[in-house]
């Protein structure tokens, strides 16, 4: 249950569906957001910077423009920017948090200006994030986002109440996808337009988004995650997979993640999946798809609107497919 | 130049000096202080209870209290309220960062459940300053301690990039304080009311707070500042007596604080105290205080307010007297 990182690459396929409000209004965000890594100087050197061109797919971003529509303006474009910006912010805390060497690729500001100077970084890119609304009374997106980032706070929390526990509930497990992931979508699709059903959607593909990104752990290949199998097993992170397969395997249950190394887990990965485990959430995950989806009737979108956020939604499935 | 924690107090000169007014308002402060720990369950466990119940003399909302005046209302005491969670947070952090073992007497959050717990509960505290305000549209509130919180984390980042280097200007310095506290200060003053005479207020009798804070750290005695002499220096933080000192005295000059022990930084603080340098300082933040209250002219406030704010600025001076 690390937090995802490797956004799904559905931004090409929608830009291609797309008329031409979208391309430029993305434009507009990267625009901003670099702005916000000027007027530093060399205080902040490289450390903002890098982070904020090292991209990313910019899903949540995305989201907030679509659902926003072409007619969204220079508040959507500013509630796209400070959201991702709020996104690097917990990534940037969270690689502090799990010791990383590596995101997308390139060296965590942890790693290479150590801890101290990236959770120094992460509280700036929060502040950057709500000074960015504020600064033009954005009283409701500010409200949102703030809501939105309480429940980071408490999900991390949560994820490290519950560590090395396999007796954790299923329920607890999607509080904790809930709080830490598919929040920060729903506020995305709300900034953009006040709904209920599409913040219904943005809920529905971020747990989807979550439990995939789970499944992907046990599952790997490594080549293509980026990272071991078993990397949430060995930091005691108790995922679906996990869970479903404890309740069918007596051995997995009584299994001690506190004992675990690399080899170990790898093990643990292949018993989980020996289960069957795997396919069990891949399709609870297809099922919250098919839910997201089906909010983007005609009362919360229009077609173009309908059929761009399908693409997302499809997007957040093909990355594991 | 550890950020201030063990604030001067003095609250209890002010409520004996005050109206009946704000000894209510302060008690309103901390009953919305202590609902931003419940709700949580025992997700947050004691640590975000234990950290505001843990106190501090609450001086920033001293602040925005005495200059909002007793009419400022509600939406004055959800600032105060909102400019000591912000305040927390960054002790939180700056916990982790120091891996201190205590803080005002107790163990840190850092400390006793770890740095990864502590680095979310900062998070959490942050937005639940800025959710308490952007609940009621206090949209002059947020920009102000948007714009606050950005410079406490470049002023973090600033002394991280400077560490160890002797050669920093004075006026280097000056603008670190100013980052680092003076200007959460000067965000108390104008949350209170927005005016720039109290702002500047809030300024001088920040940086005259950070200084002394600094003459403190290498006068010691430690039985009672709490912490060893020299804890600075031993961080490699370079301050105005060493920066002063380092004028007078070609040793100090050429020292090398990467070398340091803690015999030696003792010694440091030593010469450093032989120079004068800390004469020199101390008159200097007498100099801001007077500053400050020279500020305090009719137009700014009334003679209550004249009188208590005063009371405020030489408490910061009491302290280290």
């Amino acid at each position: 249950m690390t937090r995802p990182s490797a956004v799904p690459p559905p931004v090409t396929a929608v830009l291609d569906a797309s008329s031409r409000w979208l391309p430029a209004r993305l434009g507009e965000v990267e625009d901003l957001l670099r702005e916000q890594a000027v007027g530093y100087g060399e205080l902040l050197g490289a450390d903002v910077a890098t982070t904020l061109a090292a991209g990313g797919k910019r899903l949540r971003p995305l989201l907030v423009l679509l659902c926003a529509g072409p007619a969204g303006g220079e508040g959507a474009v500013r509630a796209a920017a400070a959201i991702e910006l709020v996104h690097m912010a917990t990534l940037v805390h969270d690689d502090v948090l799990d010791d990383a060497p590596l995101r997308r690729g390139q060296p965590t500001i942890s790693a290479s200006a150590g801890r101290s100077r990236a959770t120094a970084v992460g509280d700036l890119l929060f502040a950057r994030a709500f000074a960015l609304l504020a600064a033009h009374d954005d009283a409701r997106a500010v409200a949102l986002l703030t809501a939105a980032s309480l429940s980071l706070a408490e999900g991390e929390l949560a994820q490290r109440q519950d560590a090395f526990d396999i007796g954790i509930s299923e329920q607890r497990y999607l509080d904790r996808c809930r709080l830490k992931t598919a929040t920060l979508f729903e506020c995305a699709c709300l900034l953009g337009r006040d709904l209920p059903a599409l913040g219904a959607f943005g809920v529905q593909i971020g747990l989807a988004f979550q439990l995939l990104d789970d499944v992907l752990d046990v599952a790997g290949p490594p080549e293509r995650t980026g990272k071991a199998r078993g990397t949430d097993l060995l930091d005691g992170t108790v995922t679906l997979p996990l869970i479903a397969a404890a309740g069918a395997d007596l051995a997995i249950r009584e299994a001690d993640l506190r004992d675990l190394d690399a080899a170990a887990a790898e093990r643990l990965c292949d018993r989980i999946a020996a289960t069957g485990a795997l396919d069990r959430v891949r399709s609870r995950a297809l099922g919250m798809v098919a839910a997201a989806k089906a909010q983007l009737r005609d009362d919360a979108c229009d077609a173009e609107q309908r059929q761009l956020l399908g693409l997302v939604a499809d997007g957040v499935v093909q990355r594991y497919s």
